[in-house]
C-alpha cells in the first residue's frame, strides 16, 4: 500500500472549503476545518490576534451567525508545503473590497486543517513601494 | 552527537532579529534572514501579496533604503512549531500605531529563515466581534 503523495492542490481544496464554509455560513464545516491537536490563532481584518481554539471558534460563530454576513470569494490562491505544514496566500473579494489573506494549515491524521488565518484590507491600486513611514 | 532540541525560543530569537534588521535598516541582515531554498512571499500593510524572492527582497531594499523609515518594535510574540516550519503571531508598534503580524519560518540547514511576512494595521480598541459586513 503506497501513501498518497502530498500536493499543493489538496491544500488549495481545503482553502476553498474554508471560503465555502464562510460563504455558506456553515458552522459545522467551519468548526471541522480548524485544527484540534495544533494550537490555532486568527487575525480578522483590523483586529488584534485571537489565540486559542475557544476564542477563534467563538469569533467564527459570531461572524457566521450574522445573517448580514457578506458573500466572500477567494482568488489568486498560491500554496506552499513543507512537511506537514502548508501556507496559502490569496485574495478575498467581498463585493468591491479586496483583501489579502494568509492561511496556515497543518496535516492532522492525513487531513489539512487550518491553524492560522490572517486577513487584511488591500489598497487596490498601490502607486509606490510600501513604506512603513505611512504609519508615522 | 545529539541533535539540538528545537524550541519556540529559537524561533522568537529569529523573529526578533527580523525586527532588529528592520529597525537598524540592516540590508545584509534582512537579506540573510529570508529563506533561499523555500519560496518566499510578503504582504506589507495594505498591499497585495509579493511572491518570489526578487519581489520580496526588492521591497525590503526600498523600505530599508528610506532614511525616514520609522522605528519599529515587536511585542506579544507567540511561536508555534510543527516539524521544520514555525509561525509567529505578534504585534508591531510604530510610534503610536499598532499592527498585527504573521511571520512564517522554515528551518533551512538548521537555521530558521523567514518564508512569509504579513503585517496589517490593528484597531486599538475593538468594541464588537469582527464582522466582515463592515466591508459591505
Amino acid at each position: 500500500m503506497t501513501e498518497e503523495p502530498i500536493s499543493e492542490s489538496d491544500v488549495l481544496v481545503q482553502n476553498e472549503a474554508f471560503y465555502a464554509a464562510f460563504r455558506d455560513r456553515n458552522v459545522a464545516a467551519m468548526t471541522e476545518l480548524w485544527a484540534t491537536s495544533t494550537p490555532v490563532s486568527c487575525i480578522h481584518p483590523s483586529w488584534d490576534a485571537l489565540i486559542g481554539r475557544d476564542q477563534v471558534i467563538a469569533s467564527w460563530l459570531a461572524i457566521l451567525g450574522d445573517e448580514s454576513s457578506p458573500q466572500i470569494r477567494c482568488e489568486n490562491a498560491t500554496a506552499w508545503i513543507a512537511g506537514d505544514v502548508a501556507w496559502v496566500v490569496c485574495n478575498e473579494i467581498i463585493k468591491n473590497v479586496l483583501l489579502t489573506a494568509t492561511n496556515v494549515f497543518v496535516r492532522e491524521e492525513g487531513e489539512w486543517r487550518i491553524v492560522h488565518h490572517h486577513a487584511s484590507p488591500t489598497a487596490s491600486a498601490p502607486a509606490a513601494p510600501p513604506m512603513r513611514k505611512d504609519f508615522n
